[in-house]
């Protein structure tokens, strides 16, 4: 059993679904389990949403997660590969709404942002912070499960950070924020610290 | 408790879910139920998706549909539309598949030229004919539950008509399926009957 706060980082596709847990223990982050699902073997459809809705619930009752973060690309090639993308994140975010979890989703960049501090960060770049972060070892065996590993520690420093509004800064596609508040909270390294 | 074919339609929306059930006896199509649910009065995007989610999954326990229908555009305005109405659209038929019953969608188009013969028809010839059909009076509260209902019979059309393949027309977005066979599927109107 646990006894610290369990993250469950979630990158949803069309074709594979990365999934990553976390525990964090005051400075501690543990990794508890990072996978991919794949989807693409299933032709139909309705078969990967249903693989999607299972997947995510035989998670949530293994580790009982406290917090849940997806990462959610806003912007796509078109509005067919969207409405498709649409599909997979809504399965992920009902599943565990329905299972009482606080939700919060991420656009890729935050997630690159938060882990690395620089938006436009490379997969490579990414994995060698968390392999720093998690103390894991070797070269992941796929990115989407990284990524959605990365989501997930990512969730955990916008928790922790003093900046808490940050976490507010994470909302669904065409809302926007522009207070002054906001802006500094998507983008804490333009801040001079002393 | 009901003997013949009950069909669940579904027309989820970002702020509305319209929802129709219908009972099929020989040529005999029941009205057991029709309406909405607002989605609009929640302000979290995250809560609307939980309420489609349990919402469907109750209309599933009380009436135990053979048959899930839903409409979903494959076209909208803007990729950040069709991603929220992917997730309403993803989180449906998920439930749908959870509980094992068969999914079809069916563009607004085709759930038109099923019901009224013109894929073109507007909501009030839309609603005559479905008055015809199912034997109700009166106007319909809401356009969306009319709508559901509407996809609902279009699926029992479908199921009962001599064109089996046309149920197979019905594929997800970027699938284009360009043969004879599922040309004349899709437009069984241009065909000569003697």
């Amino acid at each position: 059993m646990q006894t610290g706060q369990i993250i469950l980082g979630i990158d949803p596709g069309t074709l594979v679904m990365g999934y990553g847990i976390i525990c964090v223990n005051g400075r501690s982050i543990e990794l508890l389990e990072m996978d991919i699902v794949k989807l693409s073997s299933k032709k139909n459809n309705y078969e990967r949403l249903m693989i999607i809705h299972s997947q995510v619930q035989s998670l949530i009752a293994k580790y009982k997660p406290h917090e849940f973060a997806i990462e959610a690309p806003f912007f796509g090639k078109n509005v067919q590969s969207m409405l498709k993308l649409g599909r997979a994140q809504g399965v992920a975010i009902a599943v565990a709404m329905q299972c009482g979890i606080p939700v919060t989703e991420y656009s890729p960049r935050k997630v690159k942002q938060s882990i690395t501090g620089n938006g436009n960060a490379d997969k490579l770049q990414v994995w060698e912070m968390l392999r720093r972060i998690t103390a894991i070892a070797g070269e992941p065996e796929y990115y989407d499960a990284s990524d959605a590993l990365a989501v997930a520690v990512c969730h955990h420093f916008q928790l922790s950070s003093p900046l808490k509004s940050d976490k507010q800064a994470t909302v669904l596609p065409g809302k926007k924020k522009t207070s002054w508040e906001s802006f500094v909270a998507q983008n804490p390294d333009r801040i001079l610290r002393k």
